[in-house]
């Protein structure tokens, strides 16, 4: 039974925010340290980075990286983090159970965000902090001069400033393991009266609250309902994360997933518009996703320091998922999700990005390489901008046991008008090839095939490492063809493609 | 500037429920006595309905009729209506500051929903009653027998059941007007009791559960919340209530109100969404837009009465609007509204049928006519039918002062695919005329006109009457040309159309 | 018709605690900067406080000075203002979007209330702080040494405590504007736990504790009721402000708005009965009314800077209400209500003092002159010391739209045993002239005319600036005759008496 794909240029679902393809860097595991921070190593820059990554950040082209957490910001002092470098605190970090030097911080992120073409998104400590040191660490980084924290700045050597313009108003705050967690109504207020400070000094940033940490929360979505009643007209976006796994490994249904997303997606936009109404707001806050991955290859091994048994190591491996074929359509599934939630998703953080359940993976003085999920975010990232386009699907589904009936292939496509391309990110998750039929409609008379790139491999466990970086890699994509404006071809068995079509 | 509309085969909303072209009538003014109800008329049947009546309310084709109320049911003992006609007792019916004399009950309106080829909607007393009376009526209605108030409906006439699925849990209960008006916490639990209980004797029953009897309830959309919280599994419908007026004597305003309309909409499809996913249940509820008209012609004649200045009378005219031109429109729009949320309403009642805001009048002993409203009502319901169509229309837009832009001309087009029609309902709002053009696409190589009803009328206020009951219909339309799947025309200023294509 | 006025020594209503006639001075606009403190001045002393406004402020009797604010304290860290001037930091202040030098702090101001002969009225940041900070500030301020914080207050130059007894807990927590704003609860609760931890320092405190910012906000009077059930037993004064405006440029209306003050300040005694009742106290908590005065003048020019679009100036003039002679009947009419409900109302203050919203005007290196409403102000610090007279007054009427009738000629009384005088102070706010008699009963045989001062202006707008400050300045009284204990007169249309007899 072929699948058969509409494409119509007037059917569209909305502009996509670049920001849609966001990273994450946290001070966790080598994220950091060994990870985009290493000053003895062979690529390190001026300032201590590793060229090697920055490079390889490039390439994914990430147009913004959420900083310094993740949990860790729940017990961040950001003053650690400034000043000369022999002067700053070595601190227990309580959410990882290591050690912080703060040998890097904002001076030192801000530099590599420059130098890896990207913006900062900061997080404010709402876990053991609050509301005071919000408005200090905003007047550190924004404001011109002449003010003590500002001043504070220059002396610190940067004279401009930061100018940072997205906040998140802490991490997770509905989570019990969270320092200094918080009730949903504890955190409404706090995060309000934060935001309210926030503004008062700058009326255009934007700020991010938080939703729930996955929807699994026994709070979710009251906690929404209940923090967004309290925020509404303080914030521009609501947090969600949500991780993936296989532990069960069971590749149906851990393919078919990404309706779960779906569904906490539109619950969550039911939620902003119950409150939007409740409020009387012509305003619509969306969502900013800036947590997701998969996480669950590196559990077991992190056990032994996340329960505190090795003492307080700096920068140890923590969370070093390494990533397998079958993550790529993973993966592949959850972008093509947002996609199809561009609407109301308007902001997205892969996390993370370097060593930490990340793209790119490096060794202390050694290699950096690129996992298997490193491709499908970076075919995202670089030809998923433009216009969401609302496709209709129709073709045979597998029935998943957590989710029910999903569709074999799961397509989504986007159309960048200024440079004239649609392009197709198609993930086959089930066992067997299916043809395709993809009809363009009202876009032109013709369209020619400008790429095709196919991830497939074998072995659905076949993973990427430093001594083979290359085993899972994309592959010029065949058999497809197109004739005016119908593309025809087939999809094999578990693959993820990206079809590029010039109009 | 021409307008464009885009219809695609494929881009299909939803299966319109043909209950979306429901009606209403309650124990309110003429709309039972002298109106549906007349036995000295010489159109009088066997039970004194008039057939007169009955014959327009065919024409409607209805397919359900909510009753007895509205507000009434709130004080309304339903057994007062069954029994011999001679015992039934006089109530002062508090809701409209009248007398009942009971000579309709649930027997008699029975009959002539048969007799009108329409289906009963019933709605059980929670305001001065609750749980228990809910069930006996239930029981009354329902079983087959050999039970004491089954047994009793056989004793009065009716050995089969009247077998009504739809039932309603109350009216408008969180307006404070409502005898018996309840928190949304006491309305929430004593629906939900009901609810069960309703449930124990049948499954299957579809019960409407009461949302906000408008968006400007200061609990409204909370209300929705609660109620929904505390009775999602048990219920398959929320109710919502939505009336019109242009008091302001503003056109271009009051036109536009359908926006206000999709907005609420919209919002209380957030709310289900929210509860949804609180109560993890994977049961959609929908809505029943059980109410909805213009209605404030009546509003000043109507006042010495509700205010009880002039006793208890019996059956007098009530919220008798006379409806314009202008409200033709308006109830294009508000169906056409309706048409395009058909995924998430799935009922709605035009208020009501008869007399009461209604577009069937009756003079006592003399004629019965359609009023203005009767036509577009009827127009949709006989052929908006099949599936909703998801529209790309562009064009001109005008500012309306308390909704923002609108498109000068509304569309909305339903797809019957038994019969091979598509049917365009167009409504010009704007003062001025334009060209249209509308695309189909994936319905074949060729449309054919099958039938082109246009409203107009060179005065906005122009009524139908008893002595000029022909003042406002509709007119076969002109000017408008299918070429092959396009369809070219132009839609004059202040214009309902519909435009039935075979296809 | 005349209006008759008995004054009767045996009907007091209260002895007036001097702390009636107390006024404020916030770290906003130029009230500090270029309002008391210039050191670039000709009239600067030692401390380069101005002594031209230190002599209005002593011709005032200002007998307490709250302070430092206002909506400014609550993200006010009070350490900034001490320690030498030149590592004092420049903070935002993120109350009026302006930049603050912490030139001035506790040090210079409380100098500065000695050489004005006024006390301090203290307020601690329970905005963006807590009680922590203010048992600090506490200590800081009031603790005669060996301590750390009272010995760094030694080492800042002043040996002896500033031995301050009045503190404010907080500023107007009430108020969404409020950085740091609480509910009632978490405000209730901080005050308590606050009161409690400065009372453990020292039980003989007097602590106010913030009631609502006006009657007019949603939460009052629920408000009151929360916090004072929250922390009755450990607070002595509940905080009242209002303000009042003639934006409608209806005079009748505005000076008839006393009768709003009157009926919250009713209210709010209220309120303090029912929780006195409920804690089974034998305490009485009083009210602190300290903020009051008219204020719109300035709103629109005020506007562009509290918006944040002139960045962060230092000092720029805010707040700047130029009064005119209307405002002198208002400020009039307010103090005899305060003097009516002294029996509850023991502390008031005027704001503010200088610059803003203020009776004493400065120019920057300039003159510092007298407004408008500093007359009458002045005559009721000076001579309204003593026992409120509980008068009996009959007289004509007038209907204001806002608040019903009122007496055309509003009159308060304060018998001084000590040197025998009894002061009348009466505000014609009618457009006519009245002719009054005033009977003294029970003060002894014979009275004599001491002193009567008028105010009256052919224009109720006019003002006094720097280049015409004696513009509405208070003249001698006549017409008015003491005969016996029988005073008779007229009172002529829109006017002020200050009317003196000696006993």
């Amino acid at each position: 039974m072929t699948v058969t794909v509409t494409a119509h240029a007037r059917y569209v679902i909305s502009d996509i925010d670049p920001r849609l393809y966001g990273s994450f860097i946290e001070h966790l595991g080598r994220a950091v340290y060994t990870g985009i921070y290493e000053p003895q190593h062979d690529s390190a820059d001026e300032n201590g980075m590793r060229r090697d990554v920055i490079d390889l950040v490039r390439e994914l082209d990430v147009p913004v990286v959420r900083y310094p957490g993740g949990n860790f910001v729940s017990a961040y002092n950001w003053e650690d983090g400034i000043g000369p470098k022999d002067q700053r605190p070595v601190r227990l970090d309580l959410a990882w159970h290591t050690s912080e030097s703060n040998e890097v911080g904002l001076h030192e992120f801000a530099d590599w965000c420059k130098a890896a073409g990207t913006e900062l998104m900061l997080a404010v400590n709402l876990g053991s902090r609050g509301l005071d040191e919000a408005r200090n660490f905003l007047e550190y980084a924004n404001h011109k001069g002449g003010s003590y924290w500002s001043d504070l700045r220059i002396a610190n050597g940067r004279k401009e400033p930061f100018d940072v313009k997205l906040w998140c108003l802490g991490n997770e705050m509905d989570g019990p393991w969270q320092i200094g967690h918080k009730t949903a109504e504890e955190y409404g207020r706090l995060a309000h009266e934060t935001a309210k400070a926030m503004r008062a000094f700058d009326k255009s940033l934007e700020l991010v609250v938080c939703g729930s940490s996955n929807a699994k929360m026994p709070t979710y979505p009251a906690w929404e309902a209940t923090v967004l009643d309290l925020t509404y007209n303080e914030v521009d976006y609501i947090s969600l994360h949500m991780y993936f796994d296989n532990k069960a490994n069971n590749t149906a249904d851990y393919l078919a997933q990404n309706k779960k997303l779906d569904d906490y997606i539109v619950s969550v936009a039911g939620v902003i518009d119950f409150i939007k109404a409740k409020k009387r707001s012509s305003k619509r806050v969306y969502i900013s996703f800036d947590e997701w991955n998969v996480w669950y290859h590196s559990n077991e091994q992190d056990r032994k320091i996340l329960e505190g048994n090795d003492g307080w190591p700096f920068a140890p491996p923590l969370l070093e998922d390494i990533y397998n074929f079958e993550d790529v359509l993973q993966v592949g599934l959850i972008i093509n999700t947002f996609i199809r939630r561009s609407d109301v998703v308007r902001i997205a953080c892969l996390a993370q990005l370097v060593n930490v359940i990340a793209p790119i993976m490096t060794e202390p003085g050694g290699k950096a390489w690129r996992q298997t999920i490193f491709y499908p975010f970076l075919f995202a990232s670089r030809h998923g901008r433009g216009k969401a386009l609302d496709l209709k699907v129709s073709g045979p589904t597998y029935h998943a046991p957590s989710v029910g009936e999903v569709d074999c292939l799961d397509v989504a496509a986007v159309h960048d008008e200024a440079q004239g391309f649609v392009t197709f990110f198609v993930v086959n998750r089930s066992e067997t090839s299916h043809p395709i039929e993809i009809s363009l409609e009202g876009f032109g008379d013709a369209a020619t095939l400008s790429d095709h790139q196919v991830m497939t491999h074998a072995d659905l466990k076949a993973v990427n490492t430093a001594a083979r970086p290359d085993a899972v890699v994309p592959a010029q994509g065949r058999g497809v063809t197109v004739t005016g404006t119908r593309l025809t071809g087939a999809i094999s068995a578990y693959s993820y493609h990206m079809i590029r079509l010039k109009i």
